[in-house]
């Protein structure tokens, strides 16, 4: 199989697998006082240490978790609840309208059921919220604004917004950023102090780490009400048994994967720029959604997702052209993992404005550490049949 | 070491590490429509009728969580939200006062924060809530209370609860319970069906499992808010790419423990009443804290939990008898790992009654799937010189 859905989830790297087997070995709960107790404890703070310094932050700002849903979740429902308790005018949840589901979900669920009132901040045709459109969305309710959370970059079409530049917005108005950059961390160049966010969400199966487990970096002055109470650890922020090997193994995936992206950046964007061209080659009318290829760059790095290419085949349904492609042993999405199977068109192509029938008729193929110029050529080998026979069905039915 | 600590966390099983990694070098995730997503939704779906075929549910009441502190908070949380928004009267909380705190400390939030009033309610002198009590609380505002929440073991000193009796009464007034059963399930015969809870914690480490892995089991009729929005995997109660490789290994560590789990009993109660008569023969003023040892079986099982043995020892500390026990290689704790360092009583002490001075020299001994006679011996032969150490230290300060 030619697998080209590292967005998803992506294969871990061997010497993640090998940190969590070893640390598999060793029993101790960090929690306890004893011997076995002790060491599990300085696993963990070792690994929290090693990924503080992959991320620029402290040590102190890396709050585990079980990954990105749990993170997005924390830090917006945390952050709303701590902020509107502080001041209870702070009642306003402020997100791009291209967000993953797991803070979508959160901020329409804090409006359903907490008081809040969300913004849905409309993008460009790029999918990139602009920091202008921010500060109008701040400005109209300079008091009532509890917290801002846009992604890092977009896991559907890879488009890099300019985290800092919102961040500066956000902190005119004093009103705390939190960042989903699962997508980012470990491909683009991510670092928490420079970039001014006051929480960020990673996590650990984007990288080449294991499925469940994850962080959510937090400014120790960001205060944060917990989702999950209990034992008291993690700052109080996130109780719950600390997973010892699981932490070793991110840790590890971490440091691998942000000290080989710059590299690895530049490979994967000659792999996908080829795809892309091919693909386009084949099928002339297909088209890329999101930002250019030759984009300038965001905030000193691509403005877009390294391995990300999302093209929209006019003509075909993207579930057909996924299970055809996938009949050919070629493995993608029609766009998030997560809803996969929904039928109806994106949230994310809905808001940059592409027409429903591009949108429906659209594939994401996401190169990762282990892809190959032989990927590439199966995926350019099978999208020929694929799309006729795709725009066969379609008509027929 | 001797390793009598296995309820803060006990290792993995050699089979369930086997499971892990063989599931671990395959990628997919399984809400991917692809071949390898598919792939992946099949592990996890074996996995989940597994679990659900060795704890006595329905494979649909299986919600993967990320274990005791997310299912406890779930349930707790969860439920609460849903009976109060489907009748606003409802908002007390009942549970008994010898919770864990992923229990306590979730229902005190939802006191202090989303308008809950809580019911504490006083256990016996061997920690157990009677149902009577229960029938009384809820008798006192039959239409007030949104959840019960009773743990069916307890984690500090072993004392089985009667689940099925408690749902009972719960039923009684049309209450849903939800039941931590962390310390029961491979312990204990735990069947969900036939205990009657709506809602019931198990997680992976307690029983042979990874680490942030577990299920909260929740019958389909039981309406549940989720605490993680996003995706929409597990009815939309719990959202989050699913961790295959840790499910696969949950289930294969939940069938083992539970098919074990007779023959494991009768062992380990030999051992642990072999270490108790031997520790208060070497120390004679130690009382044992909790259910007698020949106590009478609760629900057809026994009546404490089989590996525990929880004991005071007068004139010493808790920490200091942890610490030179520790020296000597023998790993204990004081009461849950959760709360080791704080230094107050347990609170599960003081619910019980044992006076301060007691409960602050207590120890819990736990044993597990590996546990052998050597580690008793070697308890035993330890003990003597750590509580005269002990008592010397104390009587000095």
């Amino acid at each position: 199989m030619t697998y080209l859905d590292h967005a998803a989830t992506t294969p871990m790297l061997p010497v993640a697998v090998a940190a969590y087997s070893e640390a598999l070995g060793r029993v101790g709960n960090p929690s306890s006082l004893h011997t076995a107790g002790r060491r599990a404890r300085r696993s963990v703070e070792e690994a929290r240490e090693t990924i503080a310094a992959a991320t620029g932050a402290l040590p102190t700002e890396v709050v585990l978790s079980t990954g990105g849903t749990e993170g997005d979740n924390l830090a917006v429902k945390g952050l709303y609840w701590a902020r509107r308790a502080a001041d209870p005018r702070r009642t306003r949840v402020v997100v791009s309208a291209v967000e993953h589901h797991a803070v979508l979900d959160a901020a329409e669920w804090l409006a359903a059921h907490e008081g809040a009132t969300l913004d849905v901040l409309p993008v460009d045709a790029d999918a990139r919220l602009h920091p202008e459109t921010l500060r109008a969305a701040l400005a109209a309710h300079p008091d009532e604004v509890a917290v801002v959370s846009v992604m890092w970059a977009n896991n559907e079409v890879g488009t890099v917004n300019d985290v800092r530049a919102l961040a500066d917005v956000a902190h005119e108005f004093g009103v705390p950023l939190h960042t989903d950059a699962v997508q980012a961390v470990g491909s683009l160049p991510v670092d928490f102090a420079a970039c001014g966010a006051d929480a960020l969400s990673l996590t650990g199966h984007k990288l080449g780490g294991p499925v469940g487990v994850g962080a959510l970096l937090l400014r120790r002055d960001a205060t944060c009400v917990p989702l999950l109470h209990g034992g008291g650890q993690e700052r109080d922020v996130r109780s719950g048994t600390l997973d010892v090997a699981g932490t070793v193994a991110l840790a590890t995936a971490v440091q691998a994967a942000v000290e080989s992206a710059p590299k690895r950046a530049v490979d994967l964007a000659a792999l996908r720029d080829d795809l892309v061209a091919r693909l386009v080659g084949v099928i002339p009318d297909a088209t890329l959604n999101g930002v250019a290829l030759d984009a300038a760059p965001v905030a000193g790095g691509p403005a877009r997702l390294p391995g990300n290419a999302h093209l929209s085949f006019p003509g075909c349904e993207g579930d057909s052209l996924l299970m055809l492609l996938d009949a050919h042993e070629i493995e993608c999405s029609t766009g998030s993992a997560c809803t996969a199977g929904v039928a109806r068109p994106s949230h994310v192509l809905v808001a940059m404005g592409v027409e429903e029938a591009a949108a429906r008729g659209s594939l994401r193929f996401s190169l990762g550490h282990n892809s190959t110029a032989a990927d590439v050529d199966a995926a350019v080998a099978a999208i020929g049949p694929v799309v006729e026979r795709a725009r066969g069905a379609l008509a027929r039915s």
